[in-house]
């Protein structure tokens, strides 16, 4: 199975819909990830958008993550993301649940049931720890929480509210002893890696302190260096 | 502009999340449509899923569109449909409020106009002849009128409900003289479409018929030949 | 039919959910429309919450709107807005499409038709000129043009952005000579109704510039002083 | 707080959209409610439409739900469900989630802490035993679990699938000692209340099977019997 690969820590490179993140830069970025992954055994995922998914991971052989994926089967869906299709593109992994793009209780369950059912390793994001517990009750792989109000902040869950990190981990623990524990919003340096793991986590999810750094692949290696002990 | 090359009339094949037209199968697909539009002259443009958009529009010259897209600005957008992604992998085209993927009125109108804006050609559906009417208000490229109900039934629109094309083609055409006019559901077979043309359209969407035939290719060529007077 | 009741110029009072419009006070607020209305003549219409509709309309003789309704037949709805519901609660039109509210264009028709069916005066609004056109062309009995920007702000869209109207009445009377146009955002004074209907419009709608104003009954008297000749 | 005031068993009827429910009749299903409550001391809930809890509320003294609120604070919020506006119009709880308006998971939250602020007993519906643990993470008044395909079948959940109830009923208590578990789908006599608190939950939850019925005092009566040792 897919998500058999993935061991903590982890960081997420979620791509969104940046242009500095968007088809040959995708790419590049994704290669940054590969590099820093190589150099410090750190495993760096990234999540491209839909149409780069295929051209990224013929290019690297980190973890590459769909942002979303639809809980429909094969067939008359236009305009839908098909677990197949983004399997078959080279995904190993899905984001579901972000904050830009949030689902109905029912709909998450039933894409983590999909996504399982054909390997790929699910990330589930929540806004609240009280969201985390529930979501941690529907057994994915990872929930990974962020409250939004920090995401793209530049200012780190970790450093400006543990009590989030610290809450959500003990909700989920007390119910779910196997899941991955991740957290993100405003992350950008290697310190707030540091203390998220110190918190409990077992990885962090980021985007703009990345995309948008003047230099890429020095921000995922200062990153990356906080996974050392 | 990318939209100034389609010349009526126009197939438009949707691919929809069928299996029979994921990954590498889409590419197979896609050049059937390529083969045969050089064969016969008539415009066969494909519309694969998004993560197989830049895998298809490498391999054949057929016109490609994105099944949606989403009417945002580059940015923080995880898991949403960027026009710049799908221009980047390779699309000139963008399918848009297909009665799979039904949009607010006020989202079709940004979306056209994003679209617009980067030179993708707009195909914009409708599920009765007064929303086809009220869409051309807005100025697409094309619309596309397809009552739900016959959607991968099997039965024409052209021969079931031939007042529904001739209702689409009078409302728009008293206040826009424009846009194409295509029809769909249900089309299967060269006579289909020879039918739609004649009672005012410039072409036709379809799906199943030639995704779920037995001889894809024989099915395109059949409807191609009902573009021929 | 109930819309045959209203001669332009209306006034169009939503009430939205604010506590200053809420229960007691909705009716409070209403009495204060229909005092005016009979001093000076002018339709002034009330749209209060769902919850309020029946409690309002029996206390008061104007027109009373619902915000909202879903398209949806009698039956297993849970949650949802039945048109024979606020019909028997009293309301005697609704609003669509509100831009705190906005619907799929789809859904847009099926609630005109359903309204109609019904007898229920049909307000739909719209954010721009483009889908104000495109709402004339599916025939309600009035159509709404707000920017959104300005919603709210106190800042009159027909000083702010004369424009708009201007550029909505002229699209719409191409294609629709029958609906009555209104306009709204920012509207505060007689002036700016004067000035709206100066524009081409038969009347506007608000919110705020009425329920929030110290003296909600001076408001309205001088809303409803800019109708007049 | 008004949910204190009930205690289990509770029999909570939904009226839904139903016509057999709405306005008049509304009133006069609540009166056989009310009846049913006072002779047999079984909590019989009602939940009517939006624009009937208030003619409900002021005519009988059985708890009365709302169908669904939207998580809003008072303001511009065109076509919205306010807490205030049907706490003012006399309901003292909610259903939030029914399957037939699911909610995004964080919405749920944001409307538990909403209603639970203030002090409206929040009934939370779930469509499997997953995410009936999942929202008993999030602290609600009771729980309801309904297999959609049950509802309104006539086909007992507690009869056809059992299962569903009891792995419920151990899943949330695994985690959540206090929250009521109610069930539901399909529900219409008393032996089916009974076999349902037999399985370990303190209450049903069903429309159609007293709505619908020939004797709509005589199917409340059966069921409040089946609540009785």
């Amino acid at each position: 199975m897919a998500h058999s690969r993935i061991s903590p820590p982890i960081i997420l490179l979620n791509f969104k819909c940046y242009l500095e993140a968007t088809g040959a830069r995708a790419v590049q970025l994704a290669k940054y990830a590969q590099q820093v992954s190589e150099k410090l055994g750190v495993v760096v995922a990234v999540a491209p958008q839909a149409a780069d998914i295929r051209l990224v991971s013929q290019q690297v052989k980190v973890p590459v993550f769909a942002q979303h994926i639809d809980p429909i089967a094969a067939g008359s869906h236009t305009g839908h993301m098909l677990a197949e299709s983004v399997l078959e593109a080279g995904a190993s992994g899905v984001i579901i649940n972000h904050s830009e793009r949030r689902l109905r209780a029912d709909v998450i369950e039933d894409t983590i049931v999909r996504a399982r059912g054909l390997g790929l390793t699910t990330t589930v994001c929540a806004n609240t720890p009280g969201i985390a517990e529930a979501i941690a009750a529907l057994n994915p792989d990872m929930v990974a929480v962020e409250p939004p109000e920090l995401i793209g902040s530049g200012v780190a869950v970790s450093k400006a509210k543990p009590e989030i990190i610290t809450d959500t981990v003990s909700r989920i623990r007390r119910i779910n002893k196997d899941v991955m524990i991740l957290c993100g919003a405003g992350i950008t340096s290697g310190n707030d890696v540091r203390e998220a793991l110190r918190l409990g986590t077992q990885g962090v999810i980021l985007a703009s302190g990345v995309v948008k750094a003047k230099n890429q692949l020095a921000a995922i290696e200062d990153l990356a260096s906080g996974c050392r002990r």
